[in-house]
Formats: C-alpha cells, sequence, structure tokens
C-alpha cells in the first residue's frame, strides 16, 4: 500500500467564500503516483468546509444567502460562543457544507460524475488556512 | 491491496424519493471478495445523495417536509442558478443530507449498527443517474 | 495492509449532548500500530451523530439551540415517524451534523489541524450507543 500527504493553503479575502480545488487534487494524484484507492480531502480547520458540488456562479451566491439565513452571522450576540469572536455562525455553516469528501481513485484518475468539483469553503476568512489531501492505494 | 468498483444506475419518477440500496451494495462487496476494508458509496451528481439511517415511511415522509421547508423549490425564481434550470433547491438538499457515506467492512460485511440502511437520495429526479460503490481491502 | 475494528460504549444521560471522543480514537490508532493509512469514526445509530469541531462548551450550547430551532422536538406529533416514538428530530439532527468522519492517520497520529478534536453527538440519549472505529494502512 502506498500513502501520499500534500497540504493546501488559502488566504482568502472575503469571509465567505467557494474555491474550486478540483485541479490541485489531481496534481497531488498524480504527484502520488497511485492508480487505484481513496483520495481524503478535509479542511484541516473548523470553521471551513470541503465539499463537491457544480461550478456554477449563480449557485454559489445561492448557498451564500441560504447559509446565512440557516446560521446568521447578524447578530453575533446570540451565540455564546462569540466572546472575543464572532465566527459561531462559520461553525454551523461548515456543518451543514461538510468537513471533508472522499473520492475514488480508479485507473490514476478521481473517479467522478460529470459535474462534480471540489470546493474549498470559506466562512471565516481573511487568514491563512489549510486543506489536507491524504491518498492511501496502489 | 484489493480494490472494486461498481456503479448502480437509477431513474427515479418523482422529483424527491429515497431507495433502499443496501442490499445493491452488500453485492458489490461480495463480488469484490474484500473481507477486510473501506467501502465509499457515492452519489455521481450533485443533486442527489447517498446517506445512511432508517428504513422508515413515515421517517421518509418527515424528511421531505423538512427538506422542503430548510431549501423550498418554489418559487424557483428565488435562486440565481435557475436560468433555464430548476433545482437550485436540489443541491442545498443534497448538501443536508450529504454525498457520500464510508461503511468500513469487516469480515466480509458491512459493519453495521442494528438499524443502518443506505439510501440514495433523489432531489431533482426523472433522469438516469448513477451511485458509486468503490471498496479497497484485503 | 493492516486493518483495526474497535467500538467505544456510551450511555449519555441527556437526550441531547456532544462528548470529546478525540483521546479514545488516539487510543485506538495506537493499539493498531498503524502509522499510514486512514481512520473511520462513525456513530453505529442512526439517531447520533461523530464530527469534528471545536471543544468550546460555549459553542456546544450554540449547537443545540440551532439544531432545535432547523429541527424542533416539539410538538412530537407534527412528525409521522413519532407513532411509538419520538425522536424524529433527532433523525434530522443527526443529517446535519454528519455520521461519520474520516481521519488522515500519518507517522501513527492523527493528522488534525489545530483545533480539531472528534464529538460524539447524541441526539436521543438515555440508552446505550456505539460508535465503531475502523483503521486500515500499514
Amino acid at each position: 500500500m502506498k500513502s501520499y500527504r500534500k497540504e493546501l493553503w488559502f488566504n482568502i479575502h472575503q469571509r465567505m467564500e467557494f474555491v474550486n480545488i478540483t485541479a490541485n487534487v489531481e496534481e497531488a494524484l498524480r504527484e502520488s503516483g497511485i492508480r487505484e484507492g481513496l483520495c481524503l480531502v478535509n479542511a484541516m480547520h473548523i470553521t471551513a468546509s470541503v465539499f463537491i458540488n457544480d461550478d456554477e456562479r449563480g449557485l454559489h451566491h445561492d448557498y451564500e444567502v441560504w447559509l446565512e439565513k440557516l446560521a446568521p452571522h447578524q447578530p453575533t450576540s446570540q451565540y455564546r460562543h462569540n466572546v472575543g469572536e464572532d465566527n459561531a455562525d462559520a461553525h454551523m455553516k461548515r456543518q451543514i457544507m461538510g468537513r471533508e469528501v472522499v473520492v475514488a481513485v480508479t485507473r490514476g484518475g478521481l473517479d467522478f460524475g460529470p459535474w462534480e468539483q471540489i470546493f474549498y469553503g470559506e466562512f471565516d476568512g481573511r487568514r491563512r488556512k489549510r486543506v489536507l489531501v491524504k491518498i492511501i492505494g496502489e
């Protein structure tokens, strides 16, 4: 069994933003030399997500509006976590969008359906954060 | 290390429906010959889910009502994604229910608690869609 | 390839509560002797979650309030599942918080960002329930 590990770094300038990282994960997979196995991609921070969905700007706008409705940032005083912080809502948005994805690796590629793309979802940006790619297989 | 890959195909006649696919995944596991490892089951489409919960008709009805409340289909014009489409809500429902499950494989079986069953969750049906089963182990 | 399996048992005295199980998973990892691989941690029951977030008491209170708003327990009669049961809301809360996490194993440790901790999330407590830890690798 082979394994490969790589960190991807981000510094998002908005509070909330979605970044397509599919090409970065594909590059890590090529570097790994693994042909058959599983590829884990996870946020290493607890106010961010990694998820798979569509690379469509309108949808990303809709996600932002929807997440803000389900877990509003304001008023920040509604959350007990917000003592010296203002990011409680980001911890909730991340639970809806998820921490991680696991993708099948088949014949050296990410085994995807027609529209699947991997995104980093930031909910408390404006500082450096990381995503972990861990691939195991042969 | 062994690996095995299988696609399951669906054509759901409703917009939203849940289908128990546990027996299909167990069949794939038997075909794989793998006794110890991990089994990934994921929707290959971004308006569908794979999740684990109870095979109880009342609960599935409750899920439909609840998801419709959290991410309403109507009015479709509330979503920017809905230009030539009407399925933005399906992209949201799928995030709540999840893209994938990873199940332990132990002594040749899915290593489940007493009520765990695997479901395909369709949120934008009436066309052919796929689920991927990928098993790695020994 | 090596694999290791361990069950963790809980009997939570509240209906809803979050328990930090990071040390239990680290102990299972040491017992496994696995240095590189993947570690699956999943609830074996369908009204409970395993998730990764912050070990901060205020945030856990905020999660409870927020989940109760998104999927209220009362009135129990609003759910068709609640025939001889009263836990339909727990099946919904568990979908938001998730069934499982997959954690990278690197150099014999859980490959975590600075604040990542693993929690058992109980939404229908007051009876014995289990979490499964399954580790594969080398």
